[in-house]
C-alpha cells in the first residue's frame, strides 16, 4: 500500500491522444457509490429523457427499463438478481436499472440491442453532467429478470445499470478497493481499425 | 411550402421535460451534410478516441471500424454497399464508417453488439462537441461488407455511420428535404418503463 489516504482516488480521466469532451474523458465505472445519496426526481427524469432522445434504427426506440431507487421493491429485486460479486457493491447505488431491448418490431429488431446500448450511453453522459456515475453490469440473471418481472420473450434484459454519486472514501471489500484505483486501459486506436 | 427560406432548419433540439446537456439535446441525425467539408486528422482522432474510451463488459472493447474519408477507396466502397435511399445523401458526408462488433471473445460476446452501440454513441457525442453531426444507417449490405473487406465470421457489421458538418442549405432530393425539417418525435418516458 502507498501512503495515499484511502479517501482519494487517482486521476482516472481517459488518456487520449487529443482532447475529449470532459463528460467523456471523465466518465468511468465506479463501485464506490455514496450509500446515503438519494436521487432526486429531476435527476431521474433527466436520465430517462437522455435515453429517450437517443437515435435508433427507423426511430424504433427499442429501449425499455426496469427502474428502482434504493429502498424500492424493484431495487431490491434487481439486487437479488445480480451475481454475488456485484451484490457486494451495487446496493450502495442510488438507482438500479435493467436495460431491456424490445425486439418485437421485426424490421428493426436486428438493431434493438445495439440501440439500447446507445440509449444507456446517452443516459451515462447525462449522469456525468449531473455529477453522477454509472456502472453497467453483465453479471446478472437475465432469465431470472424475465421471470421475476413477467417479461415477454421479445423483451431481452441486456445490462444491469447502477447509478449514484461517487464516494471516494467508500470502504469497498477487496478486490474492489484495489480495482477502483487500478490504471484504466484501452486498446490503441490502431487495433480498432479494420480498414482506413 | 411556407415562406421559410430553404437555408434554415427548424429548431430540432430534443423536447425534454427537464434540461438535457446541450450535446444530447442538440444531437440529431441529418442528411444534409456539407459536401465540401473535409474532416481534419485531429477531428478523426477525437472521434475514434471517444469510441475507444466507452465502457464495455469486462472491458472487452469489442468495437471495430471500417473508416473512410471522402475521396478514399474505403469511403467509395461503403457508399456502394449502402441501400439506394442512403446513397442519395450519404456521399455528402466527410466520413463514412461501418461499426463492427467483434464477437470472438466468448464470455463477453453477448454484449459485443450492445457495447458497439455505446461506442458509437460516445463517438456521436464527441462529434457534436466538434460541431459535427452523425447519421447512422441500418440500410446497408452487411454481407457485402463482410465479403468486400474479408471479415471473419465473428466480426459482425452492425451500422453504417456518416459523419460531417451540417449544411442547412443542402439541396436534398425528396423525401429527404422534407424529412430534414419534420418534427422530431419520441415515445413518452412512461412507455419506456416496464417497472419502476
Amino acid at each position: 500500500m502507498s501512503a495515499t489516504p484511502v479517501f482519494t482516488l487517482p486521476d482516472r480521466r481517459a488518456d487520449s491522444a487529443v482532447r475529449l469532451h470532459p463528460l467523456l474523458a471523465g466518465r468511468w465505472s465506479p463501485r464506490g457509490f455514496d450509500a446515503s445519496y438519494e436521487l432526486t426526481d429531476a435527476e431521474l427524469t433527466a436520465l430517462l429523457e437522455a435515453a429517450r432522445w437517443a437515435p435508433s434504427a427507423a426511430n424504433a426506440q427499442p429501449w425499455r427499463f426496469l427502474v428502482g431507487r434504493r429502498g424500492a421493491a424493484t431495487f431490491d429485486a434487481i439486487v437479488e438478481l445480480l451475481m454475488p460479486g456485484n451484490q457486494a457493491w451495487a446496493p450502495r447505488a442510488s438507482l438500479l436499472m435493467v436495460a431491456v431491448a424490445d425486439t418485437t418490431e421485426a424490421p428493426t429488431a436486428p438493431w434493438a440491442v445495439y440501440d439500447t446500448g446507445q440509449a444507456v450511453a446517452h443516459l451515462s453522459v447525462q449522469a456525468e453532467e449531473l455529477g453522477l456515475a454509472v456502472h453497467q453490469m453483465g453479471g446478472f440473471d437475465a432469465a431470472g429478470v424475465s421471470e421475476r418481472f413477467g417479461l415477454a420473450a421479445e423483451l431481452k434484459p441486456i445490462a444491469a445499470v447502477a447509478v449514484g454519486r461517487l464516494d471516494p472514501a467508500a470502504d469497498l471489500p477487496e478486490p474492489f478497493f484495489e480495482r477502483e484505483r487500478a490504471p484504466r486501459e484501452r486498446r490503441p486506436v490502431s487495433e480498432l481499425l479494420i480498414a482506413s
